[in-house]
């Protein structure tokens, strides 16, 4: 049996902790973290304890804290040689301290509180430094999820930068269309329906080939229109490069079929 | 039972022919355009022709043609005072001719070929210069969609606009997305369910207050080192843009509340 004790209490630490408590083959020691509001909720579920001297001994150690504490929560713990992982995606697996075995349990998806995620679809990026560690985070990760991937740190990298566009500056043009609609107190559940259905074409399709719109089309004059509309000039300037990005995307596909 | 003639064989001509193939309560009898094959296809279902001097007598004429070809077909139908509508999110409802009632009939969607909408949830802004004209289009409308509303050409502008970026941008965010991680061959599946979650996020909450990532947090350590790796100047470019776009929305919103 893989016991695991889960250092921090926000939000990814939150969904691993009621994530692992329902796995049987998975038993979750202890959570440790400072919040003692987040601590209080979880207790229903393990043992919590705000002290390091207090950690118990178990197989994993999973830190889920905000990266820039990753790398002394690991220097913080009292003990070596034993696996100690993070769940981030952008840290590398050098920044967790050298005296234990390291590695890294990083889910890739986005996390809110109040809202249960189910792991089983989500893929889970591992690393270790040797061959026994990596089996004992497949194990871990098959426990809850059906698509564990081995990613090096420079692979996850990508990853964590390929997220940042698909997923937060996603979100920002969701806020942008938001914010468009609002000015003529036009409701934002009209767009919905697009939105799902946008982000359900790319399941089945590469992206450039369902890509549509006035800049695909070279359309000038929607183009000018639709900037004349915009008031607020950060949209206006995000519009025009982005605009200018696909059209230089599929001028430069054209050329290439010539 | 309002009877109906489509003009143009493209996407959206194709997928309402088909809808309102299925829909009792309306008789579609023709569907008029210029590339053959397309027409074939729809064949099956009610009469095709390239003449227009063939049209039959209609309650409504749909034109779902390409924007910069409506005025021009509207034009060139050959009878006065019926009602003709565009199916256009960018194109005013003066750019009909004059000489019939004139509509707009947008539902607000993305079309693919060779996908089969459901109009079942999609959003139909209709439009009318008269009480009864409206009326007819909200029949026609209800009998595919729960989701008819009357948007007026002002308001259409900026839904379209809002669209643009909530389909069109944020389908070429992807594509950057998918260009990333291939790079290294990594699957761009491993994407795929933080993209849809990303999308389900904001069906029961705000953008802004689902909002996450570097440019949030202003964690420039990460920032720094996500454009280190990006080498394509444009994305470059674009992380940039997006990346000042939150930080500015989320230190306004700082101050607004101190």
């Amino acid at each position: 049996m893989i016991s695991i004790v889960i250092i921090g209490s926000g939000n990814v630490a939150t969904q691993l902790a009621k994530t692992f408590n329902d796995v049987n083959e998975i038993s979750l020691l202890q959570v440790i973290g400072r919040n003692k509001n987040s601590l209080k909720s979880l207790s229903k579920f393990t043992e919590t304890t705000s002290s390091f001297s207090k950690i118990k001994e178990a197989s994993i150690y999973i830190i889920a804290v905000s990266d820039d504490a990753i790398t002394e929560v690991s220097e913080k713990l009292p003990f070596n040689n034993r696996l100690v992982v993070h769940t981030s995606g952008s840290v590398s697996i050098q920044q967790l301290s050298k005296k234990n075995h390291r590695g890294v349990f990083y889910p890739l998806q986005t996390f809110t509180k109040n809202k249960v995620i189910q792991f089983k679809n989500i893929p889970i990026c591992i690393e270790a430094e040797h061959k026994k560690d990596q089996q004992t985070l497949e194990t871990l990760g098959k426990s809850i999820s059906e698509k564990v991937t081995f990613i090096s740190s420079k692979e996850r990298e990508l990853i964590h930068l390929a997220a940042v566009f698909v997923n937060n500056f996603v979100n920002h043009l969701y806020h942008i269309g938001n914010n468009i609609v609002n000015q003529q107190n036009i409701s934002f559940d009209l767009l919905k329906p697009l939105i799902l259905e946008t982000a359900n074409k790319i399941i089945n399709s590469e992206p450039m080939s369902v890509q549509t719109g006035p800049a695909k089309r070279n359309d000038t004059q929607t183009i000018e229109k639709q900037l004349h509309l915009l008031k607020n000039t950060h949209y206006k300037d995000i519009y025009k490069l982005l605009t200018q990005s696909i059209f230089n995307e599929f001028s430069t596909k054209n050329k290439s079929n010539e």
